[in-house]
């Protein structure tokens, strides 16, 4: 067997997705092949983000994407039945630290979600860290059954394609 | 016994706290005699908001209060220990209707709220509707025992009478 491909394979399916049952949180955790520094760029970069936020096949327009502490975010995806905004605010962007902000769908207006994203350094790269809560236990059950699954998985591994290809 | 008095009385006590063991929510309910119209414009207005956001007897500094969707805010409240200064983001605000922010004491820095008001008509009034969710169950709970229930009760007692005096 080859080891490389084991290693690839391992790194795809790294990602940890966590939603406890009663709980208005989900937690997600995937670690890369980056520093801090590389991570924080890459993700915050909105030249970048059409090419790792969202599902596979999926086209995205990014409307704004300014991210620093009080600015704020717009971007629709469009597929075969149509056309999904979302929009959100930054409530603190900490360099290659974390970043905290508000989520919203435009299809469910008023139910927002509040995101935290953590960039740990590891022993050999950075663990990617984002913790959601939701306004109602009920919205973040919406959100899990809407499949965030894919969306999810599909992010973290693109991503990590992004960061091979990047650096 | 004085009726007008009896009837002051049950407005100042109106004002419900919840915060279930557990969870990671706040919410807090009072009814006022106003229209929708009034409340939210009295409780968005930035030359207005150190007359009643905030425990009696506090001194409060509004550096920045831009009530709209992306907008942000920040202010001090200053007592004989010292300055706690407190900012966040606006998601939404829809006019009349309800306001989603977010909140954080710059003592804790990277514990952050969301709070969404509801401005909801009543046969005789305005329902003031505020939840409040944290990250943490962890810190709802430190956010709970920071005594925020003075600061809760008064704020509503000080709004009740701004609005009797502004109308």
């Amino acid at each position: 067997m080859n080891p490389q491909i084991v290693k690839e394979q391992e790194t795809m399916n790294a990602t940890t997705i966590n939603a406890p049952a009663g709980t208005p949180f989900v937690e997600v955790t995937r670690e890369f092949d980056a520093t801090p520094a590389q991570l924080f760029r890459i993700t915050t970069d909105p030249d970048l983000i059409a090419q790792w936020l969202g599902p596979r096949g999926i086209d995205m327009t990014v409307e704004k994407y300014d991210v620093r502490s009080g600015g704020s975010y717009r971007y629709l995806h469009h597929d075969e039945n149509g056309e999904y905004a979302f929009r959100g605010v930054f409530h603190t962007v900490e360099q290659d630290k974390y970043v905290v902000q508000t989520f919203e769908w435009e299809g469910a207006p008023g139910e927002v979600c509040l995101e935290k994203a953590t960039y740990e350094p590891t022993e050999t790269g950075v663990r990617l860290h984002q913790r959601s809560v939701f306004q109602s236990v009920e919205s973040r059950d919406a959100f899990v059954e809407s499949g965030m699954e894919t969306g999810i998985n599909d992010s973290m591994d693109r991503l990590a394609e992004l960061i091979a290809k990047e650096g």
